[in-house]
């Protein structure tokens, strides 16, 4: 692999048996979850940003968006979907950020897909 | 109707025929193309917040995340794989964000269904 920026590499790579979110999505790790069906999972961000701030992941281990395949888009869309359940089902339907973060200058920290649902404030822009 | 977020429901009746992003779809209106299939379209933001700044809209009208439907999610999924193939291409497929806006609280402006794609720089935290 000739790509210098390893450290996204490396992250695609990483393996579900140790992956955070994989352990959050088969309960071995709590998590304040807020909705759940047999392809997601959605719980609180532990450092919220807003004063509704949730992360939606597919259980399935998926380590990025630059990650997802021509089979996972209905499954990506469901992401979408449940994240705008998720916030109706807050009380912020009205008023919702939904993001994505891929690779690390991007912020994200965690390498298995997940997409933050932020409202309950004003959203400033840019977005970060 | 009880709510009394008006606004947003105003605009989730909003007419195909006078949305702006309706007409970029149909090339009406020009815009700075990246991408394009039979469902979607990418373009550049007129007011870019980051060196690479794209929006990825469906061509069909939903007006906003609030509004997908059941039968939607694929095609929401499409935008999300979109978005990243648009990043690649443009050269910040390592390092992306893909945001998505619902509702005048969190910044949605037109109400046509639209994810933004940012990357070419180190984004901030939290995401506005």
């Amino acid at each position: 692999m000739s790509r210098t920026e390893a450290g996204a590499v490396a992250h695609s790579e990483s393996n579900p048996a140790d992956c955070l979110f994989c352990k959050i999505a088969r309960h071995e790790i709590p998590s304040d979850v807020v909705y759940e069906d047999e392809r997601t999972l959605a719980f609180r961000d532990i450092n919220p940003q807003a004063p509704v701030h949730v992360l939606v992941i597919p259980k399935r281990h998926i380590s990025s968006l630059a990650e997802l395949g021509e089979g996972d888009e209905e499954l990506a869309g469901h992401l979408l979907a449940v994240a705008s359940r998720v916030a109706s089902a807050l009380g912020v339907g009205e008023g919702f950020r939904v993001v994505g973060n891929c690779g690390e200058t991007a912020g994200q920290s965690v390498f298995h897909l997940h997409m933050h649902v932020l409202g309950g404030r004003r959203l400033g822009w840019p977005p970060g």
